[in-house]
């Protein structure tokens, strides 16, 4: 167990450099806050999800990021086309296959969309229990497993698709298959705000367009910017209300200095 | 004139302990501010629409909401299959019918689904009133009566429908049809935040989750929830934008015991 | 260079004694922060979109507003519909062209909607200089141009198609083609708040629904109302996400003679 060996403070600093367009297709209840958290960090966040140009706007946008959380049939062909142009311009691109074990409808649109192997797959430990082929006990959207009891089926997944896979919960595991690592931090409040983890999606979307060659780092990065901004809200708010306000003002004041000071990061 | 012989803050605790999965349909203003009132009250949310997977989720959530505010013809189809299901699995569920009088759409549609005969039907005066034939001054989504002025009407469709009627607004009123309560509470501020009214929808159905028995009850605890919170905010509110975090503050610090102290329940 | 010859107060006075009924077709990032921010102004929002209802719908609204920023194809119908019936019915409309230039789906949409004729176009530099056909750096659906570059391309526009064109940055442009405007004020946390623009074109809408017979003016008062109330929330913000409660207060709390006495308006 070491410290990373690279700075999450320079890979923040280079993605507000870059303030990359980040093309986000995500569910109805993440919209507003995925794009307040992509602006507060330092991108530029773009929800272009229709058929008619979903795949054009991927062409033009520096990351992709993929949510199926209010899926309904008229949005699965825009979200094919997204990741086949990310593709085919070589560009990355995220998935979050919310309570994709809940219906069959979101299992079929789920398996065609890992068939296009994802850059990086962001779920809960539910989620990626289930992907794996474990059993689970996520209730509706949200896990009933600890992200750390995810980590074999993690592993799993990321040798099987060679992606990224990122666990998030309490503590965070990330793995490329044969690299690690845990991030702590966070606030228990995190969960009783809706959609922050469909956020997060966004934002690992973010840092992987601004350092497309090292998506493992990109995605350790953007869960401690999370880990670490929340909590610094956590110490000022009073409840789950206050708590959102508070973690975009964390996000957008964060400095590269103490981001590197403050990220609790182990490689394993 | 009587004080309720239940005690609210033994329906919340019931409620947080069983932390009910709530399929919430729901418009799109909506969707955020319903899933973070669920959040924190300390129910579980999934925001589930599709033709294709809402009649399959209805059947593991605990109950379903329906709410006509961002009406489309692509989701009448999951309307109707949630409701159907709901009632084949013996499941609670709400509709509210969001300015069902302002269009020949909403008429319609409201029509289809009251004959599926809702557990609970939550309006506006307004609302309650045009169902039951009787004439108002509602304007776009917002009523333009008093709560107090549509106890016909909601005594009305309460002995027609079967079910229990909720008319919320600056005094509360509820009925089974033979029962009735008003409920005493809430802030000036609350008409001036978006879909507060639909997130209550989305509250009552937490509570008929987890008291499937007692519909009746369950209304009064959410609507006095939301009275009780929303005093709470009232007394820091600087204005309708600190107003949401600081009421979502509140319905996740609101105890049991505070909870059955300040609920202002009237049995008549 | 002169002050304006009417009193912004006064208009702010009549909205909000005409609480005017807004059909805001938006897109689903804005929709409950621009109904938030008409309930805080005093507006009376109605987001109805709808194929089968908008035309129907805009016959009773005071103003329909259109904003393509997360267009799909289904959505079309009803916008066309809506714009259309308020040409029938002599009711403003309001065109917010988000992106347009990002896409053929956009441009096609945007050109069929320009047909039709808006009374007023808001967008920003980038927006209006590639609707009129000059060189933008837009990324995404962020300006990278300055509002006063745009001051030529607005006066095309605004003579081309006979209507009133706001374009909004850092300091606003309006401009009906012989007179013009501008307005300082605002805060630099504005571009970091999502769909704040977006907002702003519904805001519009209640100003030219209260005052039909002056969109200049009315579209001058809307966004002197965001520029003092910006600057009033920019005082008390610690970042983009505590700015956006203040803001919503700030709307709320402007009273007609402080308005006067902050706008900072020059007719040009």
């Amino acid at each position: 167990m070491t410290n990373p060996s690279f700075s999450c403070g320079r890979l923040l600093a280079a993605m507000r450099q870059a303030n990359p367009l980040v093309q986000c297709i995500t569910n109805d209840v993440a919209m507003n806050i995925a794009a307040n958290v992509l602006l507060a960090a330092g991108a530029s966040p773009a929800m272009v999800s229709a058929e008619e140009e979903a795949g054009e706007f991927a062409r033009i946008a520096g990351a992709v990021t993929i949510n199926i959380g209010t899926l309904w049939s008229g949005g699965v062909a825009g979200m094919l086309a997204a990741a086949n142009a990310a593709n085919g311009a070589g560009k990355p691109w995220v998935l979050d296959p919310v309570a994709h074990y809940a219906t069959g409808f979101r299992r079929r649109v789920v398996g065609e969309l890992m068939a296009l192997e994802p850059t990086i797959l962001r779920g809960n430990a539910s989620e990626i229990m289930a992907m794996a082929g474990e059993a689970t006990r996520g209730q509706g959207v949200d896990s009933g497993d600890s992200a750390m009891a995810a980590q074999n089926a993690a592993l799993t997944l990321a040798r099987r698709y060679g992606c990224i896979v990122a666990v998030t919960g309490d503590v965070d595991f990330v793995t490329d298959g044969s690299r690690s690592a845990t991030i702590e931090g966070g606030s228990p409040l995190m969960p009783k705000v809706t959609a922050l983890g469909c956020a997060l999606t966004c934002l690992v979307g973010a840092f992987a367009a601004s350092t497309p060659d090292q998506p493992f780092e990109a995605t350790i990065a953007a869960l401690a910017l999370f880990a670490v901004s929340g909590q610094d809200a956590d110490g000022h708010a009073r409840g789950p209300g206050s708590f959102q306000p508070l973690f975009l003002d964390a996000l957008s004041a964060l400095g590269s200095d103490r981001f590197d000071a403050e990220a609790r990061i182990t490689m394993r």
